[in-house]
């Protein structure tokens, strides 16, 4: 009964995250009830996505006419000082917070248990290589950046184990009771780190 | 700091219904994680929906190279039964509940009040047209099935009166406690219409 366009459109969008196909649905018919050149605008959008690649240096995204990203070719940031993050939205917060005036390394998406892949490996060796050369083989501080989950903390020893003749300190973002938050529902460790780290 | 074309995606994807930029944001970065082949089948399911128009008959979605949309054209549905509906969705909807085999007249979204506006008119007149050419000017069956909200209600006060020599009845869908739904939390005129209407 809907036309095989509509079903193509829901089948595909409905993959996405958070787009089931109820919202996929709404979403055919409201794209379909804008105008030309709105629809158009979409389109440019998302084919925009594909013009767009890794920065060789930290694995964030870049233009794929540029060298590196934007945060890698900023002269005002310091080369010295590394967070190691999993993915691009990690950077955007940590951006957002407007306290880090460092460079990244982009690990990728880590899997929630188990151990690191090739990928994360050859990232790791990618950062020491960028080490030895730029910064004379040894970094002024690397922050390790990761969810403080039993992987996050796992994968942490690992680099910390690794890096350990490739900077001078190696630090992980402090643990506490978030901003807003309440102490009644912090669980036993949180409330461990926030007595150990208190201000 | 985000690549520009990752802000063009954010901001027009972001604007479309349920979609923040939250969601928006995820999205794109989701979408750079898939393959080529992956994105290419997004960008032909978006590009697809250019390929559809409105049925002329019912002003449901029909595709470009069709004379009328596949409900139209069903030989097997009775054209002399029409339920008025207002979108694509509830279009949808009815045809799940696989109780309903005539044909449709879509009126196009209504405003929340007010009054109808000059697309409803002319579909309104452009029903009474149809009915005239196809049913020798009398329909067996109109069904009004709006929202039973007051501003449809009033809607279907207009209809009533417009057709009440174009159809042999007119009738709206019945109201009463959903399936599964608790009669503690049903408010008074929704009983009261299922105390009327009582099977």
């Amino acid at each position: 009964m809907i036309p095989s366009q509509i079903r193509q459109f829901i089948e595909k969008f409905s993959r996405l995250p958070s787009i089931g196909p109820r919202l996929a649905t709404r979403l055919s018919f409201y794209i379909l009830g804008l105008s030309k050149a709105e629809r158009q605008e979409l389109e440019l959008a998302l084919r925009g996505l594909n013009t767009l690649d890794r920065c060789p240096r930290c694995f964030f995204l870049k233009s794929e006419n540029k060298q590196l990203c934007d945060i890698c070719a900023d002269p005002r940031r310091n080369p010295a000082v590394i967070a190691i993050v999993e993915k691009e939205t990690d950077i955007l917060s940590l951006e957002r917070a407007r306290k880090f005036n460092g460079h990244y390394l982009m690990l990728g998406d880590l899997p929630e248990k188990g151990t690191l892949e090739t990928v994360h490996k050859s990232r790791l060796q990618h950062l020491k290589t960028r080490i030895e050369s730029e910064l004379n083989g040894k970094a002024k501080e690397l922050i390790i950046a990761l969810n403080p989950t039993t992987f996050g903390d796992f994968v942490a020893s690992i680099i910390k184990q690794d890096f350990k003749n490739h900077t001078e300190s190696i630090t992980r973002l402090g643990r506490g009771i978030p901003t807003g938050g309440e102490i009644e529902f912090a669980d036993e460790e949180t409330l461990g780190s926030a007595l150990e780290r208190r201000m």
